[in-house]
C-alpha cells in the first residue's frame, strides 16, 4: 500500500467546488476519484488541503489517497490527466511516506484574491477575477493589509454561523500588490476561517474606496464583528496557490 | 455623419471567425453591428483592420465605421460594451477624420502566435495557446525567424489557392520569446498573407523539433513552396495584438 500526494491545478468556474457533497452539481473530487478508480480499480477516499468553494480556482491544490495500484506515479498522472475534463489538471505526483496526509500536515496555505479595478469589465481574465467598477486605492489597500498579520483571532471575517472551536489563527504573511488595473491580495496562514480572504478582501475593497479608515479597518479587526466588516467578496477571484508542508 | 474608430478585443473560441458570413455561425462582426443597431436605430456596415478566422482571438482589433447617432463615443462604447457577449469587448472609441478606413488606412498589423511546449496540457492559458508536446528548440526558432524580415516573396507561406494580386508583403519585425513553458512568435508587417501567421508558426515548430535545418527554412522561404513549408497551426494560438496607421 502506498500513500501518493498529488499537485492539482483546476478552473473552478464550472463547479460546486472541490469536495463531494451529496445533491450538488460537480465536483473536483468526484471528477479525481472516478478518475483514478477507472485506472487503478480501486475506490478511494481522497484527502485534500482546502476545500474550496463553488467557483474558486486552484493553482496548487495538494491531495492524498492510499493505493495499492502497481503503476508508477508518472504513469497514473499521465492517465489520470488523460480522463480528466480540460478545466482540472494533475501537475505532479510523489509517493510520498505514510505518515503524510494532506489535509492534517498541512502547515501554512496561501491564497490569492484577484480584484480588476477598472471601469472596462475583464475580458481574458474574467473567469479569475472580481470585477469592481468603483475607485480603489491600492496603497491604502497595501497598508491596511499589513494589519493583519501575527497570530489573531479573525472572527471577524468568519462567515456567521461556522462551527469551529477557535477563530484564532496566524496569518504569516498579507500583502496586496497593484499590477495595472489588476489588485492582487495575498494570504499565507496556518489556516483559514470560513470565507476569510473573500471577507478580507470584501473589507479591504471598502477601505480601498474610502468608506472605511485605517482606524476603522484596525477596529473591524479587533472588534471582532462580521457585521462590520465588509461584505463577502466573489468566489471567482480566489484562488489557492500553494500549500506548506 | 461622423465616422468612429473602435478598438476591440475578443476571444475568438466561439466564434466562427470576425467577419459576417452566410450560413456560418456567431460572428464578431455580426454582434457588433446588431448592438449598434440596436443602441443608434442605424443599420452600419462596418470595416476592419483584419478578419481574423474563427477561434482566432485579437487584443487590438480596429473597425471603422460611419453614424448620423448624436451620441458621445464613450456613451455609445458604455452601451455597446453593456449589450455584448462577455467574450467581445470595446477598449476605445473616438471620432476620427472621414478620410480614416479601419482596412485601407492600416500601415501594419502585429500578430502574436502563442505555442505552449510542455508534456502536461496547459490549464488556465488552454483557449489562448497551442499545445505542442514535443521538444522544442527556442534558440534555434529564434534565429530562424530572424530570416524573415525584409520585403519578400512569402508565397511559402501562403494557404493554397489563395486569390491575391501579390504575394510580397514587408516584415518590419519577426521575433520569438521563450517565457517558462511558452514560446511566443510576434510579427509585425505590412500585411498577411491569408494563414501567413499560422504557416510561418508551423513551419519554426518543425525547425524548432529539429526536422528542418536553417538551411531548409530559408530553402522554404526561397523556394515559394507551401508543400515544402510546415502545417498551418491551429487557429487559437493566433491573436491579432495591435493594428498601426
Amino acid at each position: 500500500m502506498s500513500n501518493l500526494r498529488m499537485t492539482v491545478a483546476y478552473e473552478g468556474t464550472n463547479y460546486a467546488g472541490f469536495q463531494r457533497q451529496a445533491n450538488t452539481g460537480l465536483t473536483i473530487q468526484a471528477f479525481l476519484e472516478e478518475g483514478i478508480a477507472r485506472i487503478t480499480g480501486e475506490s478511494v477516499k481522497l484527502a485534500a488541503a482546502g476545500r474550496t468553494d463553488a467557483g474558486v480556482h486552484a493553482r496548487g491544490q495538494v491531495i492524498s489517497f492510499h493505493s495499492n495500484s502497481a503503476l508508477e506515479p508518472g504513469t497514473l498522472q499521465r492517465a489520470l490527466n488523460s480522463s480528466l475534463p480540460p478545466d482540472i489538471l494533475v501537475l505532479q505526483t510523489a509517493e510520498v511516506a505514510a505518515s503524510f496526509h494532506a489535509r492534517y500536515s498541512v502547515k501554512s496555505k496561501t491564497y490569492s484574491y484577484r480584484i480588476y479595478n477598472d471601469r472596462l469589465r475583464p475580458l481574458f481574465q474574467r473567469p479569475f477575477v472580481y470585477h469592481f467598477r468603483h475607485a480603489l486605492d491600492a496603497e491604502t489597500m497595501r497598508v491596511a493589509a499589513l494589519l493583519l498579520p501575527g497570530k489573531k483571532d479573525f472572527r471577524a471575517f468568519q462567515a456567521t454561523g461556522s462551527p469551529v472551536k477557535t477563530t484564532i489563527r496566524t496569518i504569516y504573511n498579507c500583502r496586496v500588490e497593484q499590477d495595472g488595473p489588476e489588485i492582487r491580495l495575498i494570504v499565507n496562514a496556518d489556516g483559514f476561517l470560513y470565507h476569510m480572504v473573500r471577507n478580507i478582501a470584501g473589507t479591504l475593497i471598502m477601505a480601498g474606496n474610502g468608506r472605511l479608515s485605517l482606524a476603522g479597518f484596525q477596529q473591524v479587526l479587533e472588534g471582532g464583528d462580521r457585521r462590520a466588516a465588509g461584505p463577502t467578496a466573489p468566489a471567482q477571484g480566489l484562488c489557492l496557490e500553494e500549500v506548506f508542508y
